[in-house]
């Protein structure tokens, strides 16, 4: 079994990118910026974006936090998407998800222009990454197939099975694995609440990629010799041992599944930090104008 | 074996189309308006358009084909796709494809407004489908679950095998079978020319969608007993039984396979009938203003 260590891939790429803002800074150019939308005091959407907004900091990339209270009402939310719609020193931007119940958030999801939509959430993005055109992809879907990549993990004609048919995760990824090309050409099955014979199935699958949002789902008896298994699922359960009070878990029982992998990522530092690199490279991408002119 | 009889179901839905046109005229509103444009003489195209043309008068609507030679520019069509988006007198439209290979599919597609984009191509539909909010579906998919629906074939917790993984069937009628709800929840294998095991697969199908475009390429000993089996192909192969020189032909061989099914879809009479009545269905949403205001 060897272990797919996100944390250090995800470093790796930060300096890549940062690398590639210092050429454009020393050509003059305009330094990246990336705005996050925050709304209320959620303690794991705070987590998130005080990762994001450190992350922009390590490869110098500008940020800026936007923050509202839990009151905020959509018209207020809606008139700052369009703000940051048309300023034009803002590359990219996101609104945290999820948002309080008071607010669509497809309707804030489709406001956002699609062309700064580096969360890769608006229709236009999930459309053309479906068609297989250039897009922003969705980040946790894109710090998966990275992975594979940068581990040069086989893909073609493996069979593919995803856990989970979340319009973040689950959906993309298996768009993402079907798509011609390396990584993907997979035969792919989609697995979800409604699936009869999940372990029969997973016991077929040459990579698993695990997205239920359900602690230690994937049990060691599911998994077949020689397996990859990606772990996205990162659910706060309660603990004792840690200063925070919790302790994130994935999908998979690591202990009895990483025996029988080849390849198998840990929770933390497997899918997470390859996430926030995602978003940066859209980031990237959307300040040197790459995708959409 | 039971037959799913599409041109009966396609004969129904037209009627029901119909009455509501009357209703609608009755009211004293607009008759729904469907422009088709076509470039070049293919007879496929040809008889597709002419077909779709038929289909709009069968029911009431209103529709205007645009010709153009097989040398029209990318700039001159664009500019067609242009008009079209500003007619108001228009409800939606198609540009039939395949398009000539010095016109890039993907850009007028694009410039269409996917607020008449009927055919459901535009990367807004599509992603939109695949989000599961309100769009234009695409008309071999959508046709296929109204298959379904209306025959009432259970499709939660099934296994649905598609075979394909094409931008107009394969994606998008995988992305339908794992939506929440009917028809749908179903588990979804996607297949394709790098899978190596297709007919360990196709045997572990309750539901077989077979999208590839290769003549009879689905055998009797692919298929498990009680299958439902829905052939997308319609491959056009020479024929000297015929008027016209050729006859379609499915992807699945139907008389291996159709002993074998609970339900099969004939070919010509399956799906194909059905494509049409589902961009009438999208043409009468169009118009009435359903789907986007």
């Amino acid at each position: 079994m060897q272990l797919i260590d996100g944390k250090a891939v995800a470093a790796q790429i930060k300096q890549e990118i940062a690398a590639e803002v210092a050429q454009i800074i020393a050509a003059g150019e305009k330094r990246p910026h990336l705005v996050a939308v925050l709304v209320g005091h959620d303690g794991g959407s705070e987590t998130y974006v005080a990762n994001k907004v450190r992350a922009c900091e390590e490869v110098g990339f500008k940020s800026t936090l936007i923050r509202y209270e839990q009151d905020v009402t959509e018209e207020e939310l809606l008139a700052c998407v369009g703000r940051l719609n048309i300023d034009t020193d803002v590359d990219g931007f996101i609104v945290q998800l999820p948002l309080p119940k008071h607010i669509s958030e497809d309707k804030i999801t489709e406001a956002i222009d699609y062309r700064k939509d580096v969360d890769g959430f608006h229709p236009v993005n999930v459309g053309r990454m479906s068609l297989g055109m250039p897009c922003f992809l969705s980040a946790t879907p894109a710090g998966i197939v990275e992975l594979l990549r940068r581990y040069r993990i086989d893909t073609s004609g493996k069979h593919c099975v995803v856990l989970g048919r979340s319009n973040i995760v689950g959906k993309p990824v298996s768009m993402l694995m079907i798509q011609k090309g390396y990584p993907g050409d997979c035969t792919v099955t989609v697995c979800h609440s409604r699936t009869t014979n999940i372990r029969e199935i997973c016991l077929t699958a040459d990579i698993i990629i695990a997205a239920l949002g359900v602690p230690e789902f994937l049990k060691g008896d599911m998994v077949k010799e020689g397996a990859v298994v990606i772990d996205v699922g990162t659910t706060r359960v309660p603990s004792d041992k840690t200063r925070s009070g919790f302790r994130l878990t994935g999908d998979v029982m690591f202990d009895e599944v990483a025996p029988k992998c080849s390849w198998i990522t840990p929770v933390p530092g497997g899918v997470g930090p390859m996430t926030i690199v995602s978003l940066l490279k859209n980031t990237l991408l959307a300040g040197k104008r790459v995708i959409y002119p």
